[in-house]
């Protein structure tokens, strides 16, 4: 029977090919330190859980397609006081940032069109692009300047005619750059002599280090009709499993278009969108907590990972993932050795090989993703793991 | 800025084009009867509430990409008291029927390949199949016949090498068609015959009436590898705001180009999936009892429809949804006009103009479809507005 060829062309997930071996594993009763997918261990604000047993509802119609004006108020309120200035109706609620950039690509793409990103680049970009038949192009970041973008000259050399838009994580998954206002104007400035949509990911506003400031592409002027900001609640919160996301725009054709798309999937779900509802009136404090652990968790792997032997690392600025590069010819077989074939007192840990992160695959195969989404005891004893590991595999 | 041609040829929705007007309707003080959309007004079983009241977790980290085991094992049980063999693993939980197809095409079909369904059809069909630059393709069936399967001879007309699979919703979203096993069989032929696979829709498998029995694709032998069924718990549990649905399927390659599809978009919401497995420990006592007041709804608004002057109608014998021909030119400005300009004590009605559910959509210009979600005093009332306002309409 036929399988679509859109199917074929697409890779496993990065993040999650190796679960397979991780359930193996716990099946013979090995702890697995799950390092390999974003899913922070904090518990989700207990608002969000009141809101939803607080709903009186018996019935559940169908919500709008563009969400609760409840959801999409607080939403709003959040934005601006970070200076984004989103009105209600410029929100529209989605089942994560995933199906948010899915709707985006839909609306702005044909096949064969070109998106632009970083390389290396959250690798689910290339499992939507791979779906739409559209092109990923990338230009390359390098962990000797933290990630920062290359010139404009050399960015300006992966764009075409066939260049729709760039796509943009800032905090950027897997490197943890975060952005200066030079290099987003530079962006935008490059967005507006091509003609080119600007969408942005920022579902790790939040997790900034060292004291940087955080600046948003939706700060800058000038670029309204261009701007798609990708958002969710599941960094944010730590609620991945409510799948809650939103797209923000001011280009009224672009809303216009994703409601027509989104009619078809008819809604989000309605209690998952009341609980976000109340996640989004949490007090700054919250913020700035999760914040704080999260240094301490970038500091921890960062410094663990330092003292293994052969491990080249950089510090991230942003975001909950690093990168580093191992002393393997085959990051993926050396993570799937450490599932099937090594534990340090019953336990051991997975790990994203980094293949999927690159536009080509090879500049990939030394590295792994980490998430450091654990506590700080976690990561130590999952480190040490890594290091154990690395030792008796080389051996 | 560039829209995409996709979403430049996608229609708005039949079902909710006019809810900006019903928005108005309801701002001026109108009640609004909704018979546009099949969002029934029967209570969701307590026990989906209590489950998710139940939830002890503070943690919400993604669930996998098919679904959690608990919902997989209440679905496969509740699947085989229906003499429907599907095991948990094969079974895909999606976000809604909608998901679903979205998936499944995406896998089974290339741009230009073509899908073969009914005339009419689902307007949501063509949404996807313009999403993905699909060719829908489809057979005439007529009130007449109570909207039967045409000769064989006649759907093999519609078929050529293009063509991928057949996408059938039984019992049928508009018509209230529910086929016979001949009627089953005889695609089935086809559908080996040219290599096709058999997507059957059936979200509205509970509601049949007149005492007839209700035969699935799934019961016929020799078709398991191309049998793909579209499943949701919208419409059985009154539950079309929670947005879970599920593919089942026997084929193993479709099952697994899903899931490497279905990582993209992560998961669906853990605690609506809680609710869900819930639903499906109901005693089948709930399924009869909604099936009659089912029963009763569709025949009210039957002989209601009777009564009104120029209006032609038939019985459906399933599902929820019948579409009456009415003396009017152009159903949807009719349909507009009872919103805008019409109300008996304050009260109008919405319905869904019928030309998005025909494959030429001048088929449909004086028709609506209307979904007897309601009670039985709201659908008498609602009817009564729409014998009155043709009558104020056509003077």
């Amino acid at each position: 029977m036929k399988i679509s060829n859109r199917v074929q062309k697409i890779q496993f997930s990065a993040i999650r090919k190796l679960t397979p071996y991780a359930q193996e594993a716990k099946k013979n009763g090995k702890k697995v330190y799950h390092l390999n997918i974003g899913a922070p261990d904090v518990e989700v604000p207990q608002a969000f859980f009141d809101a939803i047993g607080d709903f009186q509802g018996k019935v559940l119609k169908y919500p709008s397609a563009p969400g609760i004006d409840e959801l999409r108020e607080s939403w709003s309120d959040y934005y601006k006081k970070r200076n984004l200035n989103f009105e209600p109706e410029n929100i529209f609620i989605t089942s994560g940032a995933s199906e948010a950039l899915l709707l985006v690509l839909m609306t702005i793409a044909d096949e064969g069109d070109e998106i632009i990103t970083t390389n290396p680049f959250y690798s689910n970009y290339k499992t939507y692009m791979d779906q739409l038949n559209l092109k990923i192009n990338a230009f390359n970041t390098s962990p000797d300047n933290g990630f920062a973008l290359p010139s404009t000259e050399e960015i300006e050399k992966v764009i075409s005619d066939k260049s729709v838009a760039f796509l943009i994580s800032n905090p950027t998954n897997p490197t943890g750059a975060v952005y200066s206002r030079e290099e987003l104007e530079r962006l935008k400035e490059l967005a507006i002599k091509h003609d080119m949509y600007i969408i942005t990911d920022e579902v790790y506003r939040e997790f900034i280090y060292d004291g940087l400031k955080y600046l948003s592409f939706a700060e800058l002027e000038g670029i309204d009709d261009r701007l798609i900001l990708l958002d969710s609640i599941s960094k944010r919160f730590g609620a991945c499993g409510a799948r809650i996301g939103a797209i923000a725009a001011k280009n009224k054709d672009i809303l216009t278009s994703i409601n027509k798309l989104a009619t078809g999937r008819l809604a989000v779900p309605t209690l998952e969108q009341i609980g976000a509802a109340a996640l989004f009136n949490s007090d700054e404090s919250y913020f700035e907590e999760v914040n704080k652990e999260y240094e301490k968790r970038r500091n921890t792997i960062y410094e663990e990972l330092k003292k293994i032997d052969g491990v080249s690392v950089y510090k991230p600025k942003g975001a909950f993932y690093i990168m580093p590069t191992l002393p393997v010819d085959d990051a993926e077989d050396f993570a799937k050795w450490l599932l099937t074939d090594f534990d340090v007192d019953g336990e051991t840990l997975m790990m994203a090989p980094a293949d999927g992160f690159f536009y080509n695959s090879n500049e990939g195969k030394n590295k792994v993703r980490l998430a450091f989404v654990l506590n700080v005891n976690d990561i130590k004893k999952a480190m040490n793991i890594l290091k154990e590991g690395l030792r008796k595999y080389n051996s």
